[in-house]
């Protein structure tokens, strides 16, 4: 009936929600690596359903109750937050922006919400933890076929003072992903040029990632370099590594949940990898109720995926989660406009997620209930 | 397979549907104008719900009934008129046409259905009352920073001949409106150029709503001075400045309903703003069946948001309102012909009904019963 | 995946299903009259409903079953038929095609299907009986506020030799038709050129049913001329007129369908009008079920609307109904090619049923069994 | 939010899954062939929801198993496949290359999956045979009114060492195909040039199906010859006359699939002949659990219709299925690059499958469980 105004933003200033950051990170960046952050796996049937089961979800919001006073505030693994909100892993901010995660972390650390630096990253584990001293920041690992290099790389983050591990637990090989078969892209070789990564390592035209040999030719050999036959039991042996709090991201199921708490992780992170691995997998958001049951309350549930909206977060947080990671969103507004552009994009997020409690007569995180969302009768698949 | 002509009303005396008037008003109105009234929060979800989750219900009609006597007239509040429908509260009259609130009154009142003015309108209180001295008249209330303004306001709607009190409780600020976002329109601004308003006072090219200042620079300082911190315990001290009935919009769950009926409202309006406050929230046609249960009949409830059609009405009495209230499309026709527009819409919405109700067998709204509609199976969410 | 092919047929000679004859019509129509045959009530919804509810359906069908012997014959009302069709009852041939009525009847009457003739016909009683005096032929009944004339009617229909009253009872007053308030066709006006009508009168440019006087200037005036008033108490009274079965056209709910068989009909029509009357009336598809079980095998149950395809007979049968009535498809058909049109749709279907037959392992129509379609777990509404 | 490429492959070197094989054999193949091949029944609905069905399952990935030691491979019917597939059965691969089936034999064989060649072959059973005397070779078998020519064809397949036979149990007569209707399109006429047929006659422009006479003038002719009337006790003759393993393609229901074991079949194939002979039949995924649950373990269970995805062939084992039989993309591969395009077709769906074993935590097959699935509550129809 309405018709909703198709203009977007033509530069930063006229941002006006997350996905406006997208064209102009299209303009701004070369289309391959465009393409290899936009991408999903397969169809891309996951890549849209994350975004769209936030958006299938329908609120009970409750009327006269005071929200002269709202505060968004809260903490993730005990670290204080301005909002349920962290900044996901991503591989190779240097795609975005020159600044890469130096502008990342320093605009998170800005806007009060931790940080995630990917072992995959543009700049070192010391540069960033420099560049953000007073922002918490967290790590996230793959495992490689050497354990040792693996251990190092932990002990080097511990010293950088990172207060979390955030192993990856969904990635023992690469997904399917169509876009860089048709376009060539490849991470690791001539057009991802990264000039350090987050283990030190210096390469031009490479990323290194904790040994992990640049200049390789593909994904492929990327995936070879990550240890594949990772299980259960390793994980005693990387929690002996250091006294970092350790999260487990990729959990989808209640079995692997409760596997999780069992063997005593912090927290889990409900996570298909952004679409970017296994397509066809359950939006998150769909399978964020039955994580949160199976963990009942033995460690905290994180959740990741197509969280655009402030909305999204409020919805995360009734339906049992923590907090909420954000990340290809950021990237864009990294792109558009360095750190500037990021603080830009959590400035929304917070607004977004501060009227939503207002609007939703719940003036904390701590006051969202699963009340305050329709029970689903249907789930509504793609 | 069948082709739906496409073409719309070229003017006034084309118009077949209330749809019509949408394009009618666009052409005549100020576009970012236009775009305030069109438009709702965030991504318009909730606001194109509204509609669909009307047109998404089934029909059960019955046969063989004597129908040769149709009498849509009701009554709401214990006021006759005569279809089960008022005219909703919309701010701002004059952004539509130069006569504002005063043609949407007297349209009101010549079709014998009940007008609410809002505390943000062009035109004020006693004009209104005055224009329209026979018909029903209620008055819709934003309560103020300062409780002694909205008490005078109160006390001067009832010396004016309104009958009832609509305290909208859904508006502790406004929600995330991204078309005025983008368009920088400001209802309280340069844009909106009101003469008058309800509360009386007189500028140029501002509205002045009981005490709340003119000319101020957008909508969060309009959000400012409506008070926030709004809450069960003060409907009490509400009441007690006059004798009037007290009606409660933007009720939508069954527990605000039944905390609304143990405080002694007299009607509960299941509303979501059009759409304009919190998006995602449930269609209000999907959450009214649960109102009208946890109500049990202690008071009225009225239903408003997506009501297009006169068979929107019927079904909303179906499921157990008395009435509805109708905004957005009275708005488009105000625009497109003043007063006379108005009654166009209204007369269209009455035959519509009469319609409705001779081919559903239900000569009167009372013969309206659960059984008329097909059982849901689903929500179906958007 | 596919793309089927979009050429449709370009003359008859092309005509590949009941579908290609709808352009040749609109080709050959006067805009006006192909837009009210074409039309449907309000927004059209159950128009498209009536459709879509039969595509969505599935099928199970059982294999190995000897079909070398395929019969679709069956008998309505104890009248044979090649297949489990009758024509339906349509106002005014005369828009599509000049030898009107009788032209559809001889094409019936050729096919061995019983043909239904309107009392707004363009071509009268009596003409149509000597026009097709083998086929078997039935006679749609609106009641008139003269109950003499309605009388003198059904006398004249039983003498005749038509051999069922189908009374129609959904027709209180006319559906809300948006496109006949647009284009401003009037039936009975200058634009429905009759020359003739069922009941015998003949004037030129207007049609003369049966007493409802001619010239009249609209729908609405129409309108007025039936019994509004018509109830179950009256059925007696027209059951007396005739020893003609009486079958009851436009029932929509088990209630209905008890309270007709319980008044003696001989059948009920599940019918929504073709969705030309109540808009979002359930699908007739959706809704046969529960007439079925209410009528609990006493009384036939015919159902029509949105019937295409061989397949939308087939799943008729398996949900309980005796027999379809097609309407539209055959208007298009006597459109796009006179008696021979309607003889190609109507050879179509019955290929169509035949093959839908023998590949359900049925091979004939008494074989089909409710456990022939999937168990709908949702009903999917628009 | 996010573009997926739209360029598809413009030869074979670009492939990147099997889809893009459809336009380049679109490209090479002689129109009225090509919508031969591509077409289904009626409106197509089952063809659509075939491929949409294996969409519309969610998995459920398990995290930190190891997976470094990934195989795919598994039997069906006893016999070594690298992966859960097989080549369904196709007429007339001459109309995609000229090498015909011998180049598909050939490529399955160097694929390691087995090939099943069909009654309406473009080359003979020996022919075939030779061309790929390493590789599993089945034998699709279409029953013929004269029994003495069947019981023929049966022995020489044996013979030729073919290790099973799939008798075809959908096809008593065609569909109602309205691509082959508007094109004119006939298998055995002038546009089907096939020098010879599996059984072994050679004629210049036609097609001879053991004993079928070339020539015919369409598919009714065609339809004529396969006898209608087999039925289960013809089953037990029908396996007298070989000690090849029977297998039923076709079921569809519970009933049949307990009625095909109880007759002591060696596997059943779910099917519904690609959506080419009822149309509105459940999709193949939809149907597979009843089936395997019908048959309990006592034969195989086989799939095929819509398999386009390695991941299509993990859902299909987690439902039940010992293998899948993959035919159209198959034959798109044929046309656009002979031996070479199935090889590249096949090896696409091995990656695939092997990707989503590794990521859905399974290592071989017979790891992947119903709890890899989702529940779905809803039948999501079309």
């Amino acid at each position: 009936m309405t018709d909703v105004p198709t203009d977007r933003a033509a530069s930063l200033a006229d941002v006006v929600n997350l996905a406006d950051f997208e064209p102009l990170a299209r303009a701004t960046m070369e289309p391959r690596a465009f393409d290899y952050v936009a991408g999903g796996a397969w169809d891309e049937i996951t890549l849209a359903d994350n975004e769209a089961a936030w958006r299938r979800r329908r609120l009970r919001p409750r009327v006269l109750v005071d929200v002269s006073q709202v505060d968004p505030s809260t903490t993730m693994l005990g670290a204080p937050t301005s909002m349920p909100l962290a900044v996901a892993p991503m591989a190779a901010h240097g795609l975005a922006h020159p600044d890469a995660e130096v502008a990342t972390a320093r605009a998170a650390a800005a806007a009060g919400v931790p940080f995630t630096l990917s072992t995959l990253s543009t700049r070192s584990i010391e540069e960033v933890a420099s560049a953000a001293p007073d922002g918490t920041r967290w790590f996230q690992l793959y495992t490689q076929a050497d354990p040792g290099r693996t251990q190092e790389v932990v002990q080097r983050v511990a010293a950088a003072g990172y207060t979390a591990i955030v192993l990856t637990v969904d990635l023992p090989l690469l997904g399917y992903r169509e876009r860089d078969r048709r376009t060539g892209f490849d991470l690791v070789g001539p057009h991802g040029n990264f000039a350090t990564s987050s283990t030190g390592a210096t390469h031009a035209g490479g990323i290194h990632a904790g040994g992990i040999h640049a200049r390789t030719d593909g994904f492929a050999m990327l995936a070879e370099q990550i240890l594949t036959g990772l299980s259960w039991d390793d994980l005693e042996r990387i929690r002996s590594w250091s006294s970092l709090p350790l999260v487990l991201k990729g959990i989808l199921t209640s079995e692997d949940a409760r596997l999780a708490v069992d063997h005593g992780v912090d927290a889990v992170v409900v996570s298909n990898h952004g679409g970017r691995q296994l397509d066809r997998v359950t939006a998150t958001a769909d399978v964020l109720e039955e994580v949160v049951q199976a963990v009942d309350g033995r460690s905290e549930v994180w959740v990741d995926g197509g969280v655009r909206r402030g909305l999204d977060i409020a919805i995360a947080v009734i339906l049992g989660a923590r907090g909420v990671l954000v990340g290809k969103p950021l990237f864009w507004a990294l792109a558009a406009g360095g750190q500037t552009g990021v603080e830009r994009a959590l400035a929304i997020l917070r607004e977004e997620f501060e009227i939503a409690l207002a609007l939703l007569g719940t003036p904390t995180p701590t006051d969202l209930r699963p009340s305050h969302i329709a029970i689903e009768r249907t789930r509504a698949g793609t």
